[in-house]
């Protein structure tokens, strides 16, 4: 089988990690330290502030944070196998830049949120936690280009890609004191746009001579629903994570498993109502019912209310479905948007719809649901931003929307001029969804 | 292909989905509220009470909540999947009855057991893992069913399954008062014996035109696989969930992990023994292996000891691979029940089996083992309750297993006569076991 | 298809299974009590004690647990499902070793480490995880003999694997007073040339005659991938699991993630380096991507600093994907080692290197870096040790590590001459790597 010259990535590739490897360990050794909580002087700050062992972060977050790992590597990873012959891609890739994307948040977000006064970043479990969140923007822009892109490309869009993202989300958290839990707008709102726009840089008039890759078997639609499943079944560990100790994890929890159960079921409606004979499309259960958990991101530990999470839900079911029958084949046909995985109808209008959804529930917030020290806790009316209020709360929301709206064009517009060099070793039109470009494949197809 | 047209279901699918979600929107309206460890006054409560964050019951049981889910989702979702052209529906539709059941386990079982004064039910993350249990009896009956109904029959079998287990939950629990832990009896035997029950009333004589595709490929097994383990190692954190904080829940977990170990070496063997040559079956290690699990379930939080705990699981290794050897073919040949996944041996044996142990051991429970606190802690003597003994504690359990069987068989039989009317869209004796009926399907079998 | 008489395990597998689940229930009849934490009297000890319930330490363990317990289950079976017609054998009788070998694991390691004054065993949750760990060191073996050898052969091995463990495992943390907290020495080193060695001695010079059978196809490199990024994800739970509350358990799993992150990326790059065209080898991401994480194991609790921990990542990507592209070749051809899944390039050397750094680490330590308090819980220099300091500890450390590979090595050479006896019903030269030896496969290939 012929394949162009130009998808040899035999220097590129390990020049790159090798030497991007090299340089997180000399920044790593410069600006890295264990937190009070991971240092070895913890016993010693333990019995001087009168705590137990069980109450180090550790043990508030290490459950969630597995959840959410498995998320990033088992739930994105395979999720992105349902081609029928760029599974190892999509798994494989999805290691990679989530594992290199990773040690590159840990810095970017140290040194905007976590740096000491002597200059370096301490870290802890809730560090990974939020690189892991931070390296899922990224992933979730891999879903537009998977089969597309060179891996080489791949390492270029994670790395601008978590530090545009370290920037925005500094900016909406800190600045603008938006509330974001689980990343509606910060991680699935810009994610999405920035695939998108990087997807729309790099379009490929010609991608029709590799249709008859993209598909999937039966097989590797089983293996997608393995990514789905662990993506479902652990959103609510993603949107509790960093949430407040108590019921600020209890509530967001609990607001997100309802807000997936309603999705479910109206993705199953609008799938089969649309249909020739009511059969279901496996597109749509892999990847709409998930729609409901990136919606209830923002407004997660807010006072949803049980029914208000099921009314999120079932919008973005209907949205999220009808999404994939038209506005996808419409993008691709008249924006030039090619969207691999539907990242627009999974991530991106949910994304939206949960900035939305946050900015009402927020502005909407009232002591006599909230209790006077609950409203405080829960949208951090403390310090600079004591005098707050509820409805100042949600225009602070809805302009944290804006600015990863923005982040996620502009910056995707921005890299995909980037890769849009042809020094990057991407295959040819006719050589997508092809697992043999970049791996070695023991039974040809 | 030819396909009869009461399969379509365009229309009743969309239909009770869309129906039943805004149902479930307006009960959840009326009913349903966060508990006091879930609403933000909780920040309040705690100081008062002087607690510290960690003691929210959140910490308690989140980690075994996301296990039981995973064993819901994806243990019975892909244990499913082993049909060679049904794993679609195997995994799918175990997603969709999921769904929609948890919701309606939410209040029904709020309504049974957390009513507040104000007419409000209180969810916390004790009730989300009493709703994937209540789910999981339906899922149960389904692995009866399995490629013989449509997702409609699905909808209307959990919706009623959901109701039945309440109520039955309730006589058990409450009104008997005896202790099931993991669901021996609840879960296990109830759901297992509803399955049959409806897949006798849904009796099919022309069922081996299906035959062709009632059975396993090579890969299909593999995927089925990854259900069965993640279900075996996840059966501790079932059966302690909702134990006793403290050595409940640490007394539970060992005891399965015991019961489990010991089910697999027995599993192994009678396989082995019954075979030509020696060869094992896959669908008794992907099925008995799990036996020991449903038995420990009753007797779980009592003091089983770590010799019963084997004892009990050397059993059920050896009754249920028996069963799918001898049981299975017998009772579809002779008294019309085709169950599918063989849930007779893997959950009603199994169950009616650690209902029987836990009538033993309460039974036989004494200060001596337990230590008066630790008597009245473990069966809850208190309130109305405080002067039962142990043997009067045997009795009641013995009683609810008698109301799980009533339950189980009778409500089997009415919902089975349910849905034997001819307007489910159920498939056609030739068209049973086939993806093609329901879901599009790419690549032609 | 013909098959030598000699495979047939029709009696053979049946009784070993029976009589040793008998002689467990016997042994643990005799010795086996649950500890103070979950045993019924906890409520009072609890009292006592003036504890909450949270402190139990099934709070502190119970999550890293199950994260260890899909290790040992989903991540070395799926990571064995590699073969293209052996993914039955190698998920399945990784499941039969394991649950056989953690019965007698509790065993052998409460006779050396739990013994109670009146006799008894008393185990907890740590005595599973414990368990568990000890289990991987067979399963590793068993990565070496994978295909070549008889289910009968690898309950044996399994037998003589724990007894092994316990001794070594009591000699080198209890004796000798090495640290050891995620097994790079006691696990990984002796698990891998214990393989290795028994390999060694059942070596077959004909198996080239499997060779059609010894290869992957595109669907087995998939399901191979679930058990990788299982054991990746989980990989700080299992370095973290048995480490001191607090502080070390929060610093292990730190160190982990770390050191993980790093090995995927020169492994890509050495892997890309190597191979024609610069593609890819699913051999490679499958294992060496995994070497960090069992080279992090001894060194998991020190104060490894998070750029010593990227270092070691990098090392270990690098030796281990040069192990296999040269170094497994060099073994089979040279050294009559067939490893099939080259436990060599992802548990022997990366454990080496684990000792080695734990050595170095420990040596260097100092009162600077770990406060006193902290060096004294982190080393555990208390009762006849503590007088102690870091340089003899690092020279404990490296006693550890010989100690590990004389019981690995010799070991191995005694059981493996053991299993060359003729009674065992292993495979032909011809019919290795061959599912349908041992199991009914139903679509013959």
């Amino acid at each position: 089988m012929k394949r162009p010259e130009n998808t040899n990535v035999h220097l590129s590739l390990p020049a790159v990690c090798i030497v991007w490897q090299t340089a997180m360990i000399i920044l790593f050794g410069v600006f890295m330290r264990y937190d009070h909580e991971s240092d070895a002087h913890w016993v010693e700050h333990r019995k001087h502030s009168n705590l137990t062992d069980i109450e180090n972060d550790f043990y508030f977050r290490y459950p969630s944070f597995q959840d959410v790992h498995v998320m990033i590597f088992v739930g994105f990873g395979f999720l992105m196998t349902f081609l029928k012959r760029y599974s190892f891609g999509g798994v494989g890739f999805n290691f990679l830049i989530a594992a290199f994307g990773l040690q590159w948040a840990l810095l970017m977000q140290g040194w905007f949120h976590w740096l000491d006064a002597d200059g370096k970043i301490r870290i802890g479990i809730e560090n990974l936690i939020n690189a892991d969140f931070c390296v899922a923007g990224c992933l979730i822009a891999y879903g537009a280009l998977l089969g597309k892109v060179s891996p080489v490309q791949l390492m270029v869009l994670t790395l601008f890609g978590i530090t545009l993202f370290a920037v925005e989300e500094f900016i909406i958290i800190s600045v603008i004191h938006a509330r974001d839990a689980g990343g509606s707008m910060v991680i699935h709102t810009f994610g999405g746009y920035y695939g998108l726009s990087v997807s729309w840089m790099l379009y490929r008039p010609n991608l029709h001579q590799s249709s008859r890759l993209q598909g999937s078997v039966y097989h590797s639609d089983v293996f997608a629903m393995i990514g789905t499943l662990f993506l479902w079944m652990f959103w609510p560990s993603f949107n509790s994570a960093i949430c407040d100790h108590g019921d600020g994890q209890h509530r967001a929890a609990i607001n997100t498993y309802l807000c997936l159960a309603s999705t479910v079921l109206t993705t199953v409606a609008i799938s089969s109502l649309f249909q020739k004979h009511g059969k279901l499309d496996m597109v749509h259960i892999q990847n709409s019912t998930l729609a409901g958990g990136v919606a209830a991101g923002t407004a997660a530990e807010f006072m949803l209310m049980p029914y208000g999470c099921l009314i999120v839900g079932f919008c973005c079911g209907i949205i999220s479905t009808l999404g994939y029958i038209f506005l996808t084949p419409f993008m691709e046909k008249h924006l030039k948007i090619q969207d691999t995985c539907g990242i627009h109808n999974l991530h991106a209008m949910p994304g939206v719809v949960g900035g939305i959804v946050g900015a009402i529930t927020a502005a909407s917030a009232s002591i006599e649901v909230y209790g006077h020290e609950g409203l405080v806790n829960t949208f951090d009316f403390m310090d600079k931003f004591k005098d707050m209020v509820p409805t100042t709360q949600g225009g602070h929301q809805a302009a944290g929307l804006c600015v990863a709206l923005c982040f996620g064009i502009g910056g995707g517009i921005i890299v995909g001029a980037i890769l849009r060099l042809p020094i990057w070793g991407d295959p040819a039109d006719d050589n997508c969804f092809d697992d043999e470009t970049y791996w070695e494949v023991r039974d040809k197809s």
